[in-house]
């Protein structure tokens, strides 16, 4: 059933789950904004460990499939170009992402004007500079980039409160089913990959089908 | 290298992989030969058996996958209306398809006229009929609706040389990489899934990208 808003109460925003070493995520970060312009609204940004989420999916890391894995290697840069995003396959890959997700949840926390640009820094460090964020030199660069105070965001990354903060949003994503990113949640509807686009602008614009 | 075909010398089809009990395979046959016509190439069809590919790959029906098992039951059938495709998810799934592909590869040497309409009824009967066309009888139906000579088809299912063809078909398939359905060559370049087909009709009209 497509529920509208009660009058005057903001629809939903988009739930966007992604881990910043997933290619298919960097490429739906630069698409997802100017959907929820188009069909006016907000993204929530959830960044997860699909390391934790594979553990329950049974999943692995789409390169290292066989067969599978030349073939991603070709769609991930291929439909980076498709999309028009900027794109060089990093040379370690995938990365530990645990603390580009906890400075990301410590802005969430504190500077939340900040996380838009944090996010698009870190996946475009990531997939197109040819930086390692699971480095602390360049995840320092793509704070400071951003605006952020580095040592401050990177002291909070090791309190207990922000590692349970992000332990809890992993475990509450694999509660809501999603098993791999980029993962969207409009309205109860769940899309899986950034090809499914499409099929959740078609559903945010004229409701279920 | 875009390549253009030599003056006079038609260009090379589109080669599509599937496997009848594939329901992306199957919203996939109902749009690719518009897009050959649209691109003015022919389809190539290559029934192949997803089980001989998934021991190679490891890969495993999507439905029995953790969390993504239910997701995908309700991706299919979005994807489905989505695209306008006709679709009822079978109460048996997945099917063993060696004998649909069989009588495939029989019509394909004897009455390839035939073989469009036989892969569109097979699928059709199964993904939107409720008919299993792994039983002999629901296969029988499909064969005689497209106008084929059921007995003299099901007969040729048996023998050597079919057996062998099919067997082989599906063994060139690995060797050039197909390890999931649907799956498309076209001038060398792969894509992987229903979902790409906007990526293969860009490749296809402005060359590659």
């Amino acid at each position: 059933m497509h529920t509208e808003p009660a009058p005057g109460m903001p629809a939903a925003p988009i739930d966007f789950y992604f881990d910043f070493s997933s290619p298919y995520s960097y490429i739906a970060s630069e698409q997802i904004e100017e959907l929820g312009t188009r069909v006016a609204r907000a993204i929530a940004f959830h960044p997860i460990l699909l390391g934790a989420v594979f553990r329950i999916s049974g999943m692995r890391p789409l390169t290292e499939i066989p067969l599978k894995g030349d073939y991603s290697r070709r769609d991930i840069a291929r439909s980076a170009r498709f999309a028009g995003v900027a794109f060089k396959m990093p040379e370690v890959f995938p990365i530990s992402t645990v603390q580009a997700a906890r400075a990301c949840v410590v802005l969430q926390k504190l500077q939340p004007e900040l996380v838009s640009g944090f996010i698009h820094g870190a996946f475009r460090a990531y997939f197109a500079e040819g930086l390692d964020i699971a480095k602390a030199e360049a995840l320092r660069e793509v704070l400071a980039k951003c605006g952020a105070d580095v040592d401050a965001v990177l002291q909070a990354t090791q309190s207990a409160e922000i590692k349970e903060r992000l332990k809890n949003d992993v475990d509450e994503s694999i509660v809501r089913g999603v098993f791999g990113a980029p993962y969207f949640i409009v309205d109860g509807e769940p899309f899986w990959g950034f090809d499914r686009i499409p099929q959740m602008e078609r559903w945010l614009t004229s409701g279920p089908f």
